[in-house]
């Protein structure tokens, strides 16, 4: 049972997370991967080179080494509404595009046609990880598992009825058996998904967090999006939603929220008090023009601080790199500072911060002895990578997903030389010819829905 | 003399700037291109592929074609700078990185070197276009030419001496040798550059201003980046920047100003009575955290709008789909409202706007018969390329520079298939290699200048 050395011009990896992450960069570095998939030594080239039991060795000469990208909150099926509704504020969003397409087509194809593409796509650009919160959950995870994506499903509850379920006991019993049929995956676990504050009813969330006190499940929602969802809390039920959902007993360790944009102090001590993780989506937050999360704010109470893409439907892309590098942007303007959220922070939070958000910090999320050997190599050869002082500037500033050459998902290979590495030996043109016909049928339905035209 | 037909799954491009943008999209169409490097036919494939006289024809069937992007400020020989000072405020910026780097390191080879690279960078990443601000012109001039850009050349005049001239006569003289020696290339054109209000006195406005009225040239210069500009202005001069430039008559229709961060209805009133034009720069903005520009307000008031990716020492990509995309997000959080800088709105400020703004509407910016080829074919094979509803909303939200396949500059195709296209046969990585070892001599000297550890 040989061990693979992975040998890279430069490793750079997170060791710890939050307002002060401390990030490790070797020059001229290696891992060992156990054929289990285990990360077994990290260090300088010249140590590990003449370690016993390598069996493939792997030169990344002109490349960084970094581990797999998290995008804590996503909707993966929702690449096939992709540009379907750009442009447009929330409600109409919502009420003219989203929700009309979603009510006439969503079924088992759509997810499992949606979620591999999503799953290409993310793969493709790095990310090893995504936490993905839609419906027809059977759909997802075989689809996440037939990609060797890393998964967490968050399991959808919502307080009316879709195509997918009638009712609240309709939701969690479908959830819980998808949970059930996938449990021994390794690359996937799941939390339940109350959908918002304002979809859910103070007693659905109180069942769902029943289950998930029993079943040991997080709780993975949207927050605080809008500045229009606290002031109709504040109206219907006279508190915040976060303070509605302190009351309710659901904020714990394993609860996150994604968005968070509308966070004032009250928000931030609940947070902290309970150890609720953050998933901010700042291109998401800019194209709804919803706001700019508060995250340095966030890292100085304490808090876990990821970073998603939201669905496609509203990026429109699925590009860690995308957030990573906005994030990072975003706030010095935002808090008037240029030293708020350096590339550190940034390239933390889109590594480790989102894997311990998500639930997985133990697992993932840094190049550490002991975790999954989820890694990927970005590629120094473009001109916009040269030269090179810092690769942790590199990585947030300058690279862009089609940098990344290789991908490795506990311990498989993903992504070798920029193209799709499969069992089958697919290229990505040929994994893509295969889910054409059923993309371009199901995009004709959606196209239907789009009556107006842009301009 | 056999003219080439370009096939194109799509073709996009802007026929009107301006608040209400005209976007023309074709799909299946075709573009005739004659061998002086002039478009001459533009319309449904079905139509032009039976002309006579075709001799080249080249099928884009999975692409969009569009007009070249144009980077209507940048400072490219600062791509050498590239990650050599992020998360900095720009007064520290400034002292301690590129002022001491440049005052040690600028000469004619370092401004070669890092133009040839910039150049590289814009032409691969669908650039055609830039309007360059920097010193040492000649050198400049020279490695735009070698690759094939089209540039617009800022003949720099700063009000105190640097290694590259002692003063204003000696500014203006080296720049209009560098135009008298270069003014016969139809790549090139040339504009005077007061490098902005603070770092230029009254009198030597006044000796640019008599150079430019003399020779027809444009005026180039950074105004209003910061508020800290205002404020001193204000107190050396008791008025606004903008004011003392109308004050100074240095205010007309080709006069350009990069940043206008903050713009008030004054300035609005200004620039649009004279004419003037701007060069929105989103990334930079951010990263220095000098604010978000007021750019729909700027649109509605008839001012012509570029787009700018600074120097990479600011930003650190020179890549316009990433200002593109940027500029259309930010918009819509920093306006409150969703539909501010639309996707055509966006398309057409990368393209017809900065165009305008730099003095060349009337020969690139747009796909129309008379304007010079300079073109640009996005592939859609990717997996963050599908579906498509519409390929403006893909062009600025879904693609990267990294999906521009082809690219022809005045009828000349320099990059093939995402390679770089050249007279000598160079591959990009060969091209790359050629000048590796002046990159990394430069290099480390700047390494030298970085004495503080990140973290």
């Amino acid at each position: 049972m040989a061990d693979t050395l992975i040998c890279a011009r430069w490793l750079i990896t997170p060791t710890q997370a939050g307002a002060s992450p401390a990030v490790l960069t070797l020059p001229d570095a290696a891992v060992v991967v156990d054929r289990q998939g285990t990360i077994t030594a990290v260090g300088p080239e010249a140590e590990l080179a003449a370690r016993a039991n390598i069996g493939t060795r792997i030169r990344l000469d002109e490349h960084i080494l970094a581990p797999g990208l998290v995008n804590a909150h996503t909707h993966g099926a929702m690449t096939l509404l992709r540009g379907a509704a750009d442009d447009l504020p929330l409600a109409r969003w919502l009420h003219e595009r989203v929700w009309p397409i979603e009510g006439a087509l969503l079924d088992e194809h759509f997810v499992s046609v949606g979620t591999q593409l999503a799953a290409l796509e993310m793969l493709l650009g790095g990310t090893t990880t995504c936490a993905d919160m839609y419906f027809y959950s059977a759909a997802a995870a075989q689809a996440y598992l037939s990609a060797g994506l890393r998964a967490v499903l968050a399991l959808p509850v919502i307080d009316f009825p879709t195509r997918y379920a009638a009712d609240v006991e309709g939701y969690l019993s479908l959830g819980l058996g998808v949970r059930d049929r996938f449990r021994d995956e390794s690359l996937l676990s799941f939390c339940l998904a109350p959908h918002a504050p304002y979809t859910v009813s103070d007693d659905a969330f109180a069942r769902i967090q029943a289950y998930a006190d029993e079943l040991g499940l997080g709780i993975h929602t949207h927050l605080h999006e809008t500045a229009q969802e606290i002031t109709d809390s504040e109206r219907r039920y006279q508190e915040r939603p976060s303070v509605r959902l302190a009351r309710l007993g659901a904020l714990g360790p394993g609860f996150f929220a994604a968005h968070c944009v509308h966070f004032d102090d009250v928000d931030l001590a609940l947070f902290a008090r309970y150890g609720c993780g953050v998933v901010h989506c700042p291109s998401s937050n800019l194209k709804l023009a919803s706001g700019v999360a508060p995250v340095s704010r966030m890292l100085a109470a304490g808090l876990d601080v990821g970073l998603g893409t939201d669905g496609a439907a509203s990026n429109n892309r699925l590009d860690l790199f995308e957030e990573m590098r906005l994030a990072a942007l975003l706030a010095k303007v935002a808090e008037n500072d240029a030293t708020a959220i350096d590339a550190a922070q940034a390239f933390t939070m889109a590594t480790l911060g989102g894997a311990r958000v998500i639930g997985l910090g133990a697992h993932i999320g840094s190049i550490e002895v002991g975790k999954r050997a989820d890694l990927i190599a970005v590629s120094l050869a473009s001109p916009g990578m040269t030269p090179l002082f810092d690769p942790v500037s590199h990585f947030v500033y300058a690279a862009s997903r089609a940098d990344v050459s290789d991908v490795w998902v506990d311990g498989a290979r993903r992504v070798q030389g920029g193209q799709l590495h499969t069992a089958a030996g697919l290229s990505t043109a040929e994994a893509m010819a295969q889910w054409a016909p059923s993309i371009a049928s199901l995009a004709e339905q959606i196209a239907a829905f789009r009556t107006e035209s842009r301009r």
